[in-house]
Formats: structure tokens, C-alpha cells, sequence
């Protein structure tokens, strides 16, 4: 998908709503665990009741990983299901990869053919060789991590490096990279204030924002600081959604979370 | 397996050499690819003739996941393979994972529980919080990405923090987490002479040292600059010990290198 396309479908349903699947077999209603793929059913479900409230799907690998063999082929499902039924909605793998080139191309290969996401998260720890073989694919998407929403992103991310805070060194550096103009960012909404600076940086990029919801960010901060003339916004909420109801209701639950946040970001757009 | 087991390895095989796992189907000898699973098979053929030349086998999972349900279930083989026929052998996932707290959790699950590795490779950017999930698992260890063999290592790692290079940072900052104990440390063959200034800082801790063969890492140098009374050192070769032949005799050419690298150790040690 372009960056063209997910704009149009931003303005078409008034919404930049990204809803995380990092499904539990713990936190899903137990009747589903019946069922021989509980959490693809659990995936489908969530998908089918709330697609036409938001424009992106990003299951975070960990939680599939878990699972084992059955957890990837739930995670292969999952992105089947969204390609074929919902080709319009952008889809995230949030999976935090990045290795030496060749490895690194073999995580690409992984999630942009094998899978057939849109986009992957990546982390910048390794640089520019670790990066760029996941910018080389045409009309695909590198989501470097930039600022986090978790505590530890003050140990290393906003430490001074030659006089400048290590999200922003990253910010900058990652402009030079080949094909640069397949990168968005995650920073997290529980630091909305800095975003400020980074449009300072990368005044137009995409930037996913994790962390409203659950963990406490803001959807009003996000916007004021963060939006660009062609929105540049993904804001994601994962728990704070899909966990709405653990009952038999859950994807009606589940609707009614995603459209309380849409009927938000409408106003704001 | 703990420390000590592997070091109790070490001193017996008179090797501290892990072979890296990098399957990758357009490499392996072209007989394989008519078995059912050629990635296990070439695997297997690889650790049946090698593995008491070594102390450790490190699959990088970016090989597994670019072959979809069927990579990950050869992976999962392999690793049983290990686990039930050489019970003394360290294993190591290389997957350079790391998240927010929660979904570290199913990431150590995934490769401690489910699959059964003795240790995981973890990238440090996203700080304590996403580490240390993987340190709460005893008996486990946890492989932190701290100075790496390629040429992007220079992009972030080497820049200075606050009057100190990141990785520095990094090593220092790491020894304060919660079962820091169970830390080893990612450090390239290619960076050798950086490893006087790192067993400053962490003189003890194992660390495990890619770069050595296909990209150009000098064996000796690791050593004179690396190892510690108990070795200190896992040193890892890939495509230069498994891919020595891609014809039907491809697990004795392995075998071969193998035996060069350990013949290389034992006078080292």
C-alpha cells in the first residue's frame, strides 16, 4: 500500500486509528477456546466488528511467537484474512527486528512476501546496513523505532549523544539512508510533548504512536503536537480495545472502544 | 544450562566454538531439497558431524521466518534435536528481539519455554524494561546486542553519550538490572580491539562473538583481547563452516572447518 492510499482512507473514515492484536489466550473469552484456532476466531471477530473504524491492524509478534507453530499460523491467517477481506487497511507487523544486511533481508523476505504485510517495525540499534534491506522493498514500510512509550526509553534513546538527544541522532541519520522515503516512526504517545522537536526533524513522516490507553498517553496531546497537513498519524490501541469485554459481547465491546476513539480523532482532523 | 555447565563444556572439547545456523534454502546442497524438511535435515546432517567440535549452535530465526509455518517448524525440530540428542550443548536463538515489558514476557516464553533455548539475543534500545523480562527466567540467559560486526555498528553505538561511547553505555548501564547475572553480551570479531576497553567493564561475563570467517574477524585477536580465565568467549562462525560445500559430502566439509576453528581454540586455550 502507498502512503497516498492510506491518507485517502484516513480522510474517507475520519479515522487514524490503528488497532493492535496481541492476543492473549489468557485474556480472550473463554468460549473461544473451543474453537480449533482460538485466537485467528478471536483475530476475526475483532477484525469483522471494528474494520470500518479504523485504517491499520498491527499484531505485535510476541504473542504469536508464544503460541508456537500454531501461533505463527494464526498470525499467517490473521493477515490473510485482513489482505483478502480488507485489502484497503494498512497492516503492521509489529515485530522490533534488525540484523546485518543479509539477515536483515531474510526478516523482510519474512514479513513483506511470506506474510505480506505492509510494513514492519524495526529497531535502529544496528544502523544503516541493518535498516536499508528493509527499505529496498517498493511500496513497503519500515517503522523505525525512534521514541518509545516505555520507561527504559530514558536509558539509551534520550541520552545526549554529541550534544543531541540518541531518538533524534536517529532521526536524522536515518534521513541518509537509501530509500529513506519508506521509513515511518514509532513514538509513543506517553511522550507527546517531544514531538515538537521531532516534526522539527521529519516534518511529514508517518509515525505510529503506541501507548494510548493502557499505558496512559494522550490522544488530544498526540494531535496538537504531533499532526501534519496530510495527518501523519497512526495511533494505536491495543489492550484498551480487544480486552474491552472477555464475555460472549467482546467484539461488540470491542466496536464500541474503537469508535469512542474515532469519534476523538474525526473532531481532530 | 547454567554458566558453569558451559564452561565445564568448554574445558572438555577444548572448544569455545558455536556454529551458526543460517539455513537458507538457496545455499543447501540441491540433493536436500527433495526431503520433506530440507532445512532440518541439512541441520541435522550439520550437528551430527560437528557437535563435538563445538560448545553451542545459534539459529538466527530471520532464516526460519523468511521460509513462513515451515521454517519456524524446522526451527522447532532442530531445537528438539538438541535438546533430546546433545543435552550438553549451549543453544542460542538469535533473534535479537526486545519490547515494552509484557510483550518481552512472550518473547522470553517463545524462546525459553516453548522452543527450549538456553539463551535469546536481545537488542538494548528500548532499555531496562525490555530486558529484563528475559532475565527473570533462571538457569537462562540473555544474549544483549552491545558493540555488533557490521559496518552500521559505527552509526550509534560507537557515538558518544554523554562523554562515553553507547555501547559502554550500554555494558554499564545493563550490570544494573534485576538478574544482570544472567547477561552475556554480543561483541563482533571484526571490533576486536574495542574488547580491551569492554572486559573493563564487565571482566567476567561471557560474550558471544560473531564476524569471525565470512566477514572478516581475526580469531587470535579476539582471544588476546577477549578471553578470561574461564574463556569469557562463545565464538561463532555461519556460512563459513556450513555452507564449505554444497555437494552431497557438505556435513564432512563442514565437519572440516569445524575441526580448523577448534584445532585454532585448543592452542588458545
Amino acid at each position: 500500500m502507498t502512503t497516498i492510499q492510506l491518507i485517502e482512507q484516513i480522510q474517507k473514515k475520519k479515522s487514524f486509528l490503528c488497532i493492535g492484536l496481541d492476543v492473549d489466550l489468557n485474556k480472550i473469552p473463554q468460549h473461544l477456546l473451543k474453537e480449533e484456532d482460538p485466537i485467528f476466531e478471536f483475530n476475526k471477530a475483532i477484525i469483522d466488528a471494528t474494520h470500518h473504524l479504523c485504517v491499520a491492524y498491527k499484531p505485535n509478534t510476541a504473542f504469536y511467537e508464544a503460541c508456537g507453530i500454531k501461533g505463527w499460523q494464526a498470525l499467517k491467517k490473521t493477515i490473510s484474512y485482513l489482505n483478502k477481506h480488507y485489502p484497503e487497511i494498512f497492516t503492521i507487523a509489529d515485530a522490533k527486528r534488525g540484523d546485518i544486511g543479509n539477515t536483515s533481508t531474510m526478516y523482510a523476505k519474512a514479513f513483506f512476501e511470506d506474510l505480506g504485510f505492509d510494513s514492519v517495525t524495526v529497531a535502529p540499534y544496528m544502523g544503516k546496513d541493518s535498516v536499508e534491506p528493509f527499505l529496498a522493498f517498493k511500496n513497503k514500510h519500515t517503522i523505525l523505532l525512534a521514541l518509545t512509550s516505555n520507561q527504559g526509553a530514558f536509558d539509551f534513546q534520550t541520552k545526549e549523544v554529541n550534544g543531541k538527544e540518541m531518538y533524534k541522532q536517529v532521526l536524522e541519520t536515518s534521513k541518509t539512508w537509501a530509500n529513506s522515503k519508506n521509513l515511518m516512526y514509532v513514538v509513543g504517545a506517553t511522550k507527546a510533548k517531544y514531538l515538537l522537536d521531532i516534526r522539527k526533524i521529519i516534518p511529514e513522516s508517518f509515525l505510529l504512536v503506541p501507548g494510548v490507553g493502557a499505558q496512559g498517553g494522550n490522544l488530544q496531546d498526540v494531535c496538537k503536537y504531533g499532526m501534519t497537513k496530510d495527518i501523519g498519524l497512526l495511533i494505536n490501541s491495543s489492550r484498551g480495545i480487544i480486552y474491552a469485554s472477555n464475555q460472549e459481547d467482546f467484539a461488540n465491546a470491542a466496536a464500541l472502544k474503537a469508535l469512542e476513539l474515532q469519534e476523538q480523532m474525526a473532531k481532530e482532523l
